[in-house]
């Protein structure tokens, strides 16, 4: 019983479903399903000034791909916006669930869902995964980015149902590169033309040879305008200059 | 067979589901759970002289994370306030079902809910959640502090939902120091100015050079008012004197 | 396999479920779950020739927990009381029972429950727990005391779901020791001023130097009166003398 | 793989649930629930010439017990009664089904139900818990001695839900010595005044020096009145001469 | 793994579920109780020119056993007739659901039910408890006899819900010798009386000494009476002859 | 680890249940159900010039059993035949379920059902048995042959699922051999006459000293006269020659 | 525990249910069902300047079978086609799946479905499999391709459910090398005519000696068409040329 406490944990089967607390009082299933939301492409949301956006990496290059399809920012409703890191299919699940609930929070209360009541939905779905046996943990990090009223609002929710909100956030692949630039540089009054230049230099820092923008895709609400501004590729590069 | 209990009763697998016990009769899973109440963050609560307060460390200090967003104390009613320690997702889940339970009990007897019946309520779902197979149980300590009538009453429960009535009280990291403190110092006729002092006192002297008056926040009901006094961060540093 | 049968049935895996018979015919979590009611704070019950009382050690002395709600002992009626030993919230889920069960009692026969019928719905619940799968048994001991018309009934029920009726019994911590001294010094002549002096003796016998009556607390209901009288701590000193 | 075939298949796990077979055809769940109604206390029923009789051992001695709640004969209805060995609690779910049963069969037909009714309906019951999973086999086994018009049948059920119709029969403790005597001795013309010497004077011989009158309850039904009579303790004084 | 095949498959534990094949593709928990069924007592069924019969050993020899309560050969209606072999209390389940077809039959076409419309409603219940989990399989071949009009069937079915039409047929105990001396002695054109003796001398050819005739049974069913008529015991004696 | 794959995989696990992939993406539970069929007895269907037959071995020879109880041709409809190969009361439920359908067929549509919709619903069946847990496979593999219009279909479907439409096919025990022989000797042109020929000679190359033509039935269907014509044991004789 | 990882997590047991995360967080047994759909046998889908096909290897060769029964493009719709990889049977469940849905679509909204609902939902139904205990996987890989008003559209899903939208894509055996080369040479400017000579000489190419067109079959729509055109086998020469 020399093993590293994880093998101990491993070979104790302790591991083997997300009911189970370790005798640390871990759910190792969860932390399981976290590293799979890390191996999926990063995006990274930003409360700005004049609104919101959330720029996402694609990660995508197969030219047999149509590129608007693997696009990874998703319009829950005409003022909010998601995006996903992990399984997509897990994913879509949760997006619909999303898209529901605004078209169902429009036609009760004829007024666009607060972005708050969408990030609680998803999060209680997730927490039930965790807690229930008989199915799996959402293998999903979830930004959700929207307009509650004229203020910009960034969410997150982990596997577990966690969630904050933010002012800047990243999910996905070196989420924690990311955040860790978006501590240092971001400031409240940037405005999106410059936020988003500053995530892009962000992703080129850290990809490094291996960034390029035609695999990234932005998307954005103004707050005077609060409708969905879409941009991928190579439309991308005003922001980046 | 040489190793300890505790080795021999995880090889044994005794401690793999909530709902078998161990031949010394104790419920290991809920053990487990219990450990992920303390890695939570603490909060402390407080029956005093003129009302009653919840002290919560919220132990974030990620500024890309909006500080409100991770508040520790909820309001279930406008005379009743709860904090937890554990796993939030799971927290949000019962501090949900205790607003809803607040809400009903307004509209069917037309009267602010007891505190009792909140934890009661909460307890029993704990309760069946360490019985029933096919979940996990909650990994949530919970402290509901309000008002009966006039009276200040604060309860907490535990993983397995018992539940006690208390003068003071803490959950999450340092329960125990915290308690410690707390018996050796709490006295009825505090008053909730004096009494903040005390825990914010109690909590810089254990937690040392890590305290962070910044990472706090409190809520108060004041006998005579009866409604929600919320202050966090800098707002704080008048109670700290 | 010259390991004792105890430890034998515990490799060979007979003590996992509630609803597996051991190679002897024993129900091995049934036999656990007993050890944890052992674990429980002790009650007294006694029949008397003047009515009927339980007295209980709340064995609970941090004070920042309010005496009353670390009670042993629960009113199910107004004739009928109850003690339990064990996991108080598992008791709770019981006590509850008995509580709507005796009100129906009431408003279907417009008369007062008989303390057997209380003792029996218990019983019949904690019997299925222990045949069916998918939950484990409620661990708690109960004590029944109440009227019978005129007449004082205690009862007891155990993990399995069996139960007697007693002129005198003991459950929780030490329960073996009381009740050799109950057979020892019962008569069906004590009044219950007796009674109580006798209990209180035999637990300064048991206990020694942990002996603390403010620890205790008393429940009787006198023949005549047919009311519940309560008392703790410090007002139990006249019945000790 | 040198064992006895009884610890071979302990260590193949052939016995841990009651649906499973033996590569030999067994239901081991079964035979161990068998052991527990031999570890139950004894009792004998016998069909006479004037009637029906059962008599128990019911085998508690704690004087804090109050012997009638301890009984072992339980009445089904005016003209059936029952015994029961192995858990109790267990038995007490079969005695109350029997005794709706009876209740049903008078309200539905006006008339009293025959003994063999009972016995089947209780043995089909019993039947299912051996053959479904998700629950354990009722650990009881049981006896119905009553009047089918004016004359006396006598039943017994095991664990799997066989059963036979007796002229004498015993369960419980001691279940073959006492059926060997039993074998010797009935003759179909004894009275119930002769059968119940006869099987007092058994118990005495079995037993030795344990044996305790005090300890036994007998309910007979004489052919011509048709109602059950009971005696316990020293009122069978008589019989045993 | 130098064991023999049905130790390995033992050791694999493809023998712990009816519902697993093992890798020769067999169910081998329905061979497990296949070999209950041949632990069961025996009887034998035949098609006479002039009807139809069924000859069961009760094999019971308990003088305290009332003989007509052991009887083997049930009645399904009054033109069909059964014998079982395996766990008797399975077997009652079987016969009830076969009574009240055959009830249901008469009532809603007004007609007895043709014999083998029996065998295959309890053969597709044996069926779906070797193919479905959750339950164990049906220790019981079972034969039934009957008349389809005025023409003799007899039928048999094994665990899976196999069955065939035979002339004639042994199931139980020593079913194998049995079916080699009818193959050996049958002939289409016997009368019941003659059938009889031929199958009361098979038992006492294979039973040797242990032969006793007053513990069989017979039931005849003949083709012009269309009524049942039974004898067992020592009525038998002029069949032997 | 030198195990070879199989054994391996056995070993491992993989093979416990029929909704389990093996790492090479295999099911073995269905291989394993699959070996069942191929223990099953063989029959052979041929689509001709003029109609379709199958010709099908019964394999037994006990003479106790009524001959025609043990064919393995199964009217679905008057225009539609079927044959089996493996667990014949897993067949049964399944040929009940066919026969169903036409029915529903005739009456919803008021015109005799397509043979494909009866295989396909008969696969559709035997998929959902291989991928939810709780139950095993169907272990039966299944021949359809029939007229749709005045053209004849002949169908086959294998545990999966899985079915094609085949001019000629073989199931059961050397069932490849057969096939190859189809393969070798088959013409779309051969009357039902000489592919019964056919089929026999086939059938005694294969089996050489064991056949018996006596074990043997053909039912076909003449696309003129559109009605099944049945022949069973020395009937073929003129069909062999 | 020097073993490789992915043989060391076999041996801890991820991999034996699709609702567990390994410790890499990976869903093993996706990966294994994964396997299967490479084990079938391929097809190639394009999006051409003029419509749109598919061109699928039926791979079989048995010559009793009818080779339209072993198609692998089925109609889902009068302008949506679909062909798949992996178990048969499972890939019909989903077929079935779609063209109902496409059916509703038509009886709903009066127009024809989009291809992406088609998609879409069958992706959400694989996804449910991957999260759901009690079931496997659907073991296919699925391409659709149809007109959404006269835009040709090809999509194609993965076992967990995620799908993108491609312009040329291949699943089934090869399928990696088979997108190589389309990767290398499809142009958007393609006809159906030049594609299909295209993907035909991929195929010659990769299958070398083996292969052989007679078991292809192709299906396309014109845009102006707008219905589905089939050839296989020998129809295909021309587009070989």
């Amino acid at each position: 019983m020399d093993l590293p406490i994880d093998m101990q944990h491993q070979a104790m089967g302790y591991d083997r479903t997300a009911t189970m607390f370790s005798p640390e009082g871990h759910l190792l299933q969860v932390d399981y399903a976290e590293k799979t939301t890390r191996l999926g492409s990063s995006s990274v949301g930003m409360v700005c000034s004049d609104g919101i956006f959330i720029v996402a990496d694609k990660r995508i290059t197969d030219r047999l791909i149509v590129p608007k399809s693997a696009n990874k920012i998703y319009e829950i409703d005409s003022h909010v916006i998601s995006s996903v890191a992990g399984i997509i299919s897990d994913a879509r699940v949760l997006v619909e669930r999303a898209q529901v609930l605004a078209q169902q929070n429009r036609i009760t209360y004829d007024s666009p869902i607060e972005p708050e009541l969408v990030i609680k939905e998803i999060s209680n779905i997730k927490q039930q995964f965790t807690q229930y046996g008989g199915a799996r943990p959402f293998a999903v990090s979830m930004m959700i980015a929207g307009m509650n009223g004229n203020k910009p609002e960034l969410y997150a929710s982990d596997i577990t149902g966690n969630y904050f909100s933010y002012t800047a956030n990243a999910i996905g692949e070196n989420d924690e590169k990311l955040k860790e630039k978006l501590r240092e540089k971001y400031q409240s009054d940037l405005t999106i033309k410059k936020g988003l230049k500053l995530v892009i230099d962000i992703f080129k820092e850290i990809q490094g040879d291996k960034f390029d923008l035609d695999r990234f895709e932005v998307s954005y609400i103004n707050k005077d305008e609060l409708k969905i501004q879409k941009f991928e590729g190579s439309e991308l590069e005003n922001f980046a200059k």
